[in-house]
């Protein structure tokens, strides 16, 4: 999803999905670009954010850690709370590209809802909803693939790193077309920005194709075209490893949960990866595993990196992580309270997630009516 | 489409759609046994016809003609006075899989409509309906292309064929996949049974592989399968060429179309591609084109071949082509008739349609609410 720039899933990486089309994306000139558009848009959120919505989610595939936390979840609920009108995909069918079941998918979903909720995501102004209730959402995945080549699938460097690492499993047809559907997550809904990390900028370029080719082919409704070409809102915010100094994903168990309890947090970063160097300092480059932790100190605290390594000084591993549990713990206390308690009141979150799917149904239906005038569909 | 045995589209060829799963349809002796099927299933809607429901369409690129009359619309007819419960599909998201717009597109669909209800379908006990307005039908393509692999839609010989034809023309991703969204429209109205002629065996084995590993991957809402696997009705119909012995074919300029005047279908006729010998006879190996507008006669006119080419004898050409043209006329009169009335009053065509979209959707909202059950993602 272009708001996850930091799970580690293997549909992540870089994506150029529509190739000459979106070459020119992932260029240093490009990216400087996206870059000084980003700090214009920020600047016209603070003065007027009534312009604006924002497309962002997840794929309900796990609970939600501290990678998530400060990679896009602050950062959803800074522009909510800037007053950006805010939709929030739970993209229950991207579970199905390259998995043989569902899993635990209720359960998951209702979990990411309770996350979201417990973080700040406010559901009076924002919208939280899945693929799998919006119809009209997904009806939008033929129209778009009739815009976009069956070669252009193909090079999308997402699929292809799929297509190879995937071995002797058969890539489906799903994941073959996955931008696509994406493209359809963030048109449908008109939504004309998206936070995204660099990786994910291809991504967007995607829907950006398909929103023009679109207007080229089939005309518009009215003067304006159907859909808006979205831009990107790049996100800037320093990333946080695992604690083995990878990156943080639950499959690799080294990533601390927003719902764990506190003590599971302490057990999960005493055995964090350090080195023999009891001076801490923060060098990331030279000393990545002991700077991660003390830059997860320093976030969790909303202080300097340079301060906390200093205070730590000679207090060697332990000490930092004793001051990175501490720092976590303390973050997330009111978070996992929330989260406590809405986990309990399962019909509270239903209660969410099916006003926010009612609200997206009617999102993409008046869409939907626009794009049956372009195509001249109407009957 | 499965039901239009005789049309001269590309994408109306043998279709082998995955692999190794739909190799066993186009053999001899599974052919036979879909015979004797097909004829097990007649003697039970002879019986009692309240078990089956039928699933036909048509794409809207042009006007229908003999070849669908024939080929596939008295059946269906046929069926739907037999008493079985029949969907009618006008697969307007068809028309986009290769072209570059819609064409006059709502023209097009309102003709067909015309079409139709002239030859004798019955809106009250048949439901036309379009792809464009069903959400939920379309929505299907997500769970369907979960199940089905990218060498699988490779594989598909109709899809394979189209990217030997279109030679510059990319190949869109609406092609690639539109054997899935054809596996939707089978399946969103628990089709059980699908006109076809032999070389469409294979698109409706693609269905019953979507159908049956949607039951094995996803499991059930109760107790059966979502999706019944649908069957072939094998239609046995003679097929009726062009005037230039070529299939039958708007582009061609080879079609006597439902829609024509009787001057117009005179001078096609006159057209007509006969040979130098004066005396008809029926040998539809030796003397392809008279034997075509002998049969053309005798389908035209409920009488045998050869009692129609003796009748003639050395009549010649002119004779044959006189025939020709008043049993057309003659047996086209009520239709084109009905037809003439039906294009004039526009508002009742939309009203046909638009109840016949809304039975459709209502239809496919119950399915997609059992499919949700079986994926768990009932929230």
């Amino acid at each position: 999803m272009p708001a996850q720039p930091l799970t580690s899933e293997p549909r992540q990486t870089p994506a150029d999905q529509a190739g000459n089309d979106l070459a020119e994306a992932t260029t240093d000139a490009s990216l400087e670009r996206t870059r000084r558009r980003s700090e214009e848009i920020e600047a016209q959120i603070a003065a007027d954010p009534t312009g604006f919505r924002v497309l962002t989610g997840d794929r309900p595939t796990g609970n939600l850690h501290l990678g998530h936390y400060f990679g896009s979840l602050l950062n959803r609920v800074r522009l909510q709370d800037a007053g950006v009108e805010t939709m929030v995909l739970v993209a229950d069918y991207q579970v199905i590209t390259d998995r043989d079941g569902v899993g635990p998918i209720r359960e998951r979903v209702l979990s990411l809802v309770a996350d979201y909720l417990a973080v700040g995501i406010d559901p009076d102004r924002s919208t939280i909803f899945t693929h799998s209730a919006v119809p009209a959402l997904n009806q939008l995945m033929l129209p778009f693939l009739s815009v976009v080549t069956d070669a252009e699938l193909r090079r999308n460097p997402t699929v292809k790193s799929e297509m190879e690492a995937t071995g002797d499993r058969p890539m489906s047809g799903l994941m073959l077309t996955y931008p696509v559907h994406q493209a359809a997550d963030i048109l449908f809904c008109k939504a004309n920005l998206v936070p995204v990390g660099k990786d994910q900028l291809p991504h967007l370029e995607q829907a950006r194709v398909v929103a023009r080719r679109f207007d080229e082919r089939y005309g518009r409704a009215g003067d304006a075209p159907v859909f808006p070409r979205p831009e990107a809102l790049l996100s800037e915010a320093a990333s946080v490893l695992g604690t083995d100094g990878q990156k943080m994903s639950k499959s690799r168990g080294n990533a601390i949960e927003l719902g764990m309890d506190a003590d599971t947090t302490a057990r999960l970063l005493k055995r964090a990866v350090t080195d023999a160097d009891r001076h801490i300092t923060y060098d990331p480059v030279g000393r990545p595993e002991v700077s991660n932790l003390v830059q997860l100190t320093a976030m969790a605290s909303g202080r300097d990196p340079h301060d906390v390594a200093r205070e730590i000084g000679d207090g060697g591993g332990a000490a930092l992580k004793r001051a990175a549990t501490e720092a976590v713990n303390e973050m997330l206390a009111p978070v996992r309270a929330r989260r406590a308690e809405l986990v309990a009141d399962e019909g509270h979150l239903l209660a969410v997630l099916r006003a926010g799917n009612e609200r997206a149904r009617a999102v993409a239906d008046a869409t939907l009516d626009e794009v049956r005038a372009a195509m001249q569909m109407v009957y």
